[in-house]
């Protein structure tokens, strides 16, 4: 999606260890237009597919996975990191290492919410190494529910996460592709 | 707004604790045909303000401020409750006490999204004693920023924060408005 890599390349910052900082307009301040097109982007990218729910994992995932939920008129379902206290008992769960924080995290989702009925969509703003998204298929796998496929704000393709996710079958498309970072150069999979 | 109030009394379920919770169509799964009717009154009520920017806390307001940015056609700025490693060390900060969990935690916005030129609309799924609409207030103050008012899609007005913000001359408005919900009996305030 050209407007997105244009976005990357004017407003993005390269920082120490492979971080692509986009919080000017992805993550801490949303360009609304930007995600109004990325919304429409992901609708015609999975069109006919039936998909009747949207699932992310909070936080950064969420106004991109409520853009796209707007966009093809289906419920989003946020996957919490922690259960607090108003998270019922019934929960599907699994674990997930993040690479950035370099802990373990439980994530689940209520029972209630996705069903062996649901064709699902997962959304989130960054695939890399693949952890968050490898998580989402497990809590849909617990409940039964068919994955559609993945829609991704920015894949780091050199992390490995999202080949390794295509080889295994899901469907995974990303906005932006990017195929190298190094020294502050971002190249785009062509 | 009937449809949220509607909805509270159908889909909602009080939990000891004075918890509504309102997980199935609020905030762990979303309803997108609410979330628009949501958004798009309140640019009914905030309409000629003159907003440039939505300001809410991460992470459950995240839904309703963005789809309330994408009415409004203005950028959406999430306060992140850590400071994680995508953050620049440039932020406003200020401590919030969260009553759910008994704990306060710092609320950080980077000074590069927040500017003293901004017109804000402050947007918070839940609305009880204040403490996280005041987190955002003084943020703004810090900012020289001017806030133009607060949406809430849930006020509990029996825990008093919503008429004390009023009282302080915030404009505040609510969605919906519980007078009182005990014995699981909700009560509109009319």
């Amino acid at each position: 999606m050209q407007l997105m890599e244009e976005m990357i390349l004017t407003h993005g910052k390269v920082l120490p260890g492979n971080i692509l900082k986009v919080g000017s307009f992805l993550n801490q301040q949303i360009d609304t237009r930007l995600l109004r097109k990325c919304g429409e982007e992901i609708l015609r990218l999975f069109s006919g597919c039936g998909i009747t729910k949207v699932l992310t994992i909070e936080a950064s995932g969420i106004a991109l996975a409520t853009a796209t939920g707007l966009e093809l008129d289906v419920p989003v379902i946020f996957a919490k990191k922690h259960i607090t206290s108003n998270v019922d008992g019934d929960v599907y769960s699994t674990t997930v290492h993040s690479f950035t924080h370099n802990t373990d995290y439980s994530v689940v989702v209520s029972r209630d919410y996705l069903l062996p009925t649901d064709k699902v969509l997962l959304v989130d703003d960054f695939l890399a190494n693949g952890a968050a998204l490898r998580g989402l298929v497990a809590l849909c796998a617990q409940a039964n529910a068919q994955v559609v496929g993945a829609a991704i704000a920015i894949e780091k393709c050199f992390q490995g996460g999202g080949d390794a996710l295509r080889a295994s079958g899901l469907r995974v498309e990303s906005l932006a592709e990017i195929e190298s970072m190094e020294a502050g150069n971002i190249i785009f999979r062509s």
